[in-house]
């Protein structure tokens, strides 16, 4: 069943109005009729399931048959933070990140970074990975589409390392001498609610400089595992490590 | 440093003899020259450090330096099975996989399969799809090149279940009614050095005769977590947390 992200938040209503880009692969691109039933997620992350009650030519009038119950969010909340890649991984990471319950992505600039993208670009990049992240929580049945934000300056992710709680970066070189114990101990003693933002290197890795400052902010840096893991898998590995450890396990 | 897979088990020797790609590649590709060193990784899985001593027109003469000590490979030996996917999606299956640690791929073809491949592209595909593991073992430090199955019919899989100290098969119709316990039981029922086939299936999932047909033969559906993920996620969530479970918890 089709899912439509909302911008506002949830609001039990007579009828809900969807206009713009959703009416118009609702009514364009699906070609649904009245009695058809849809998820419509709302910015608070509430799910609902909504049948069609009109069609017209400038909106789509919905009502609420049900809410949905199951809950498909992570209970943790996750950024992940990737040093800019080449070419198209980062919208890898955004899509595949979205699938595995991402809430938000940083993209910065690290030092290794090959691709250098000036303010011009990046607005770009956002729109596109934001499209990217929306249909990619659309089709993996999310309730959240997650956020993001491309920086321009690596300082600007050290400055926001305050507001979560709990930083940590994956290290190649940890990963080398056989580091493995912080990313599971810093996952026990995350709490349901909390905030996470994991960062990871682009594929030149990072600098003992950098490292230096990622700690210095407070980061923990941590191995993966034995394997090395290229730039666009490390953020998957972790967020499928997370998902385990919260959702499964 | 650089790594190169030899066809041979480990011996202790005066010498070992590298001819071949192995060559081209050390002596046309990197230029290396004696005192340099290398890992040589043995088809039983055991690796050592050596040094070039001489370089002739036809070979590469090394002796070892020490073995190497770290344990890269996961602690059971996991098989990937994928329903063939669109496009390139078995290739990007096969190099990430290798990165996350599996020790063998089986593709085959499931009902919802779009993609329907002849002998002999299954061949070439094989070959392919080898050189891929390979080089995806060498970059991640693996001591071991996960071998490639490409299957003609659907039955030879179910044919090899039984020699699997534990089959899964990950369906999307599991994770939609909230199935997620399986998953974890049968990580936590693994014992070390056991074998553990994990199947997953195309775009279109898998048929509800098919799944008939694996519990028959004794698989356990699962679902992989809340969220829906695609055809080609879906392999890496399942080796991430396998990962996490036997190596970093």
């Amino acid at each position: 069943m089709q899912r439509y992200f909302l911008t506002e938040p949830y609001e039990a209503k007579e009828h809900y109005t969807i206009m713009g880009e959703n009416y118009h692969h609702i009514v364009r691109v699906m070609r649904m009729e009245p009695k058809q039933q849809v998820f419509l997620v709302f910015s608070d992350r509430l799910a609902i399931i909504a049948e069609i009650t009109e069609v017209t030519e400038e909106a789509v009038y919905l009502k609420e048959i049900s809410k949905e119950q199951a809950k498909k969010e992570l209970p943790v909340n996750v950024t992940i933070a990737c040093g800019y890649p080449k070419g198209d991984k980062l919208e890898w990471v955004v899509q595949k990140g979205t699938e595995l319950g991402s809430h938000k992505f940083i993209g910065f600039p690290a030092k290794a970074s090959v691709v250098k993208w000036d303010k011009k670009k990046l607005a770009k990049k956002t729109e596109r990975l934001k499209k990217i992240a929306t249909e990619a929580a659309e089709q993996s049945h999310r309730q959240f589409a997650p956020d993001i934000v491309l920086l321009e300056k690596e300082q600007e992710l050290l400055d926001v390392f305050s507001s979560y709680d709990k930083v940590l970066i994956a290290y190649e070189e940890s990963a080398k001498v056989g580091e493995r114990s912080r990313f599971a101990t810093a996952l026990s003693e995350l709490v349901i609610g909390e905030s996470f933002l994991i960062i990871f290197g682009p594929e030149g890795g990072f600098s003992p400089t950098e490292i230096e400052k990622f700690q210095e902010h407070g980061g923990i840096i941590c191995g993966l595992g034995p394997r090395i893991l290229r730039a666009e898998t490390a953020p998957l590995y972790a967020l499928s490590a997370i998902s385990y450890q919260f959702e499964l396990v």
